[in-house]
């Protein structure tokens, strides 16, 4: 099984992160997450979008997407809930994640930290900030009243989803101190037997 | 079962599509789609975005995101596959649509014919455009090659969340001319029994 990876992307980072846990092997293939110009050479007929994380199972057949990847391999274990309005609830969160958090937050660390001319960028920086906070707003709101984790009383998708971005947001200059449920939060999940950071 | 609603909202109708699919009743509250000043009183405690659309079962239960809710009422009927490959694939273009098609041709249409001043949104308009072609042409190279369907040979999820914007992209300016893949598959969709359009 192959992973077409970016060592400091979180999207891949949660695949990383679920396989860890999981104990399944794979190989990697870093792909460059500046110099993007090989991507459509390496990743065309794998995945429609070009991006990565893109899995190839072993019998040669693609996913994309990290959220899809996730539920494919998390199906069936601990981190996919038996309930069904559980499960929507897991989902929520990872949609949530990739249309209202990781776009904010994701883009501001990679512009900040990795993309080498974070002046350029100084104005999609701001206004991606002030979205990033709205996103670390709802879940601080959330995780203040919750039973440790976003759905139910233990790690599930949803976790893994939203712990990659969060848990880096700061080198993206965000202020993490006004979110002390995101914190124990973050805290909790580096805790969890079996857990990898990012640089793993 | 309500369901707080937007009648432009392309991530609205997918629910609406779906639960007419399905023959499931729901009463409808609709949200103003342009002045959004009140949807922190409204659906503040039910969805932690505040966007709609946001559901709430009869029991009181609420589950925001359109791909959440598409999941919950979509899992153990047709438009989820058995096979849990091709789940993936359908929750691969979920999250396709949601993160690189949505926020490109969904925005583009709003500004331009929802927003009352496109000409204030000139240069996001022209961005946004560039992405939203890049989606189109992500669909067109696979349904291309596909059997009729984003995955497999009948309607699933996949294709009543990206059908609710793409059968709308012209409103937004988009040219449909060069995707007679993605044309076909709008009018097989539009054909199917059950199926109802946007403003129904």
């Amino acid at each position: 099984m192959l992973l077409y990876n970016s060592p400091v992307s979180g999207n891949c980072y949660k695949v990383r992160l679920l396989l860890a846990h999981l104990g399944i092997p794979y190989e990697r293939r870093d792909l460059d997450v500046v110099d993007r110009s090989n991507r459509g050479a390496v990743l065309a007929g794998l995945n429609p979008d070009l991006r990565v994380p893109t899995l190839v199972l072993d019998d040669g057949r693609p996913i994309a997407e990290s959220g899809a990847i996730l539920w494919y391999f998390g199906e069936g274990t601990r981190f996919v809930p038996e309930d069904s309005y559980d499960r929507a609830k897991v989902l929520q969160w990872m949609f949530f994640e990739q249309y209202s958090h990781e776009p904010a937050i994701a883009v501001v660390r990679f512009l900040v930290a990795y993309s080498g001319e974070p002046a350029k960028h100084a104005e999609l920086i701001e206004r991606k900030t002030a979205d990033g906070y709205r996103a670390l707003v709802a879940m601080e709101d959330h995780l203040a009243s919750a039973d440790g984790y976003l759905v139910g009383e233990r790690l599930s998708l949803a976790d893994i989803a939203l712990y990659a971005y969060t848990h880096v947001a700061d080198e993206g200059g965000f202020d993490m101190r006004p979110y002390p449920a995101i914190g124990a939060w973050l805290e909790r999940i580096a805790s969890e037997r079996g857990h990898v950071p990012i640089d793993a």
